[in-house]
């Protein structure tokens, strides 16, 4: 009766850590690090080491373009995207929510020009997922919040 | 103890009915209903209509455009957009994945003119809620598949 009470306590308190308010704060820092490392590829111009960074069957959708899935299609879309890059990016998370191995993360982008004035900015929403004890994106969509050309 | 056991029993029987992919498919039926609704408020451009189907705090992050948050920015927003839309608009899920009460959902759209041409056409991903027992969007993100015009 003991053993069978303990492991109910503990059944309760492995899903009290497993709530999403208790566990996202951890999450939120671990894809705040990962940011941190996709600026670093996107500010080098390292298509593989952004490429890394998602999973093997992620999906980005851009804007204005086809979604591209799958490692070979990130590296070709990443290495057009970051050859035609202005200059470095700046991502800032405003929202975190993680529910087990999945998460979704909502956030602002800021593309600056070489000499730091804004070329691009916009919000983007990221699902990712704890993937061999990492987060990575799993789906990666953004647009702008300036007007279209021509537009 | 039987009682006890009893319990545990049915602990691990609600996790097994929690499980993702055990409550995906449920989810992924409603969600898909509430789509067949926004479809029909945005044929009939009734934009209360389409807001009362998003959550009261809940976001529009559309493209070459900034944020709205709330019900009163949701209903300015798809009051302006649906008066500019030139015909209908048809959503087919492409992937739900539901984590208790939250869910996303990515997915395709196209818009038709009036005359059954293809206006625009894009994806888009929807962070659901489930609230009230209804699930709701609470984050809807889109973009076009075509180049922008101008490019």
């Amino acid at each position: 009766m003991r053993a069978v009470v303990f492991l109910l306590s503990a059944s309760l308190l492995t899903l009290a850590s497993l709530s999403p308010s208790a566990q996202s704060g951890d999450v939120r820092a671990a894809i705040e690090a990962a940011n941190r490392k996709f600026e670093g590829a996107w500010n080098s111009k390292n298509a593989a080491a952004a490429v890394a960074l998602y999973t093997a069957n992620a999906t980005v959708l851009p804007p204005n373009g086809p979604s591209a899935t799958g490692s070979q299609a990130l590296l070709e879309f990443w290495k057009a995207g970051l050859a035609g890059a202005p200059g470095p990016v700046t991502l800032t998370t405003t929202e975190v929510e993680a529910h087990g191995d999945t998460a979704h993360e909502v956030g602002a982008y800021v593309i600056s020009t070489a000499d730091g004035k804004v070329a691009d900015k916009g919000k983007y929403i990221v699902i990712w997922k704890r993937d061999g004890g990492q987060w990575k994106l799993h789906r990666d969509m953004w647009s702008s919040d300036l007007p279209a050309a021509g537009m």
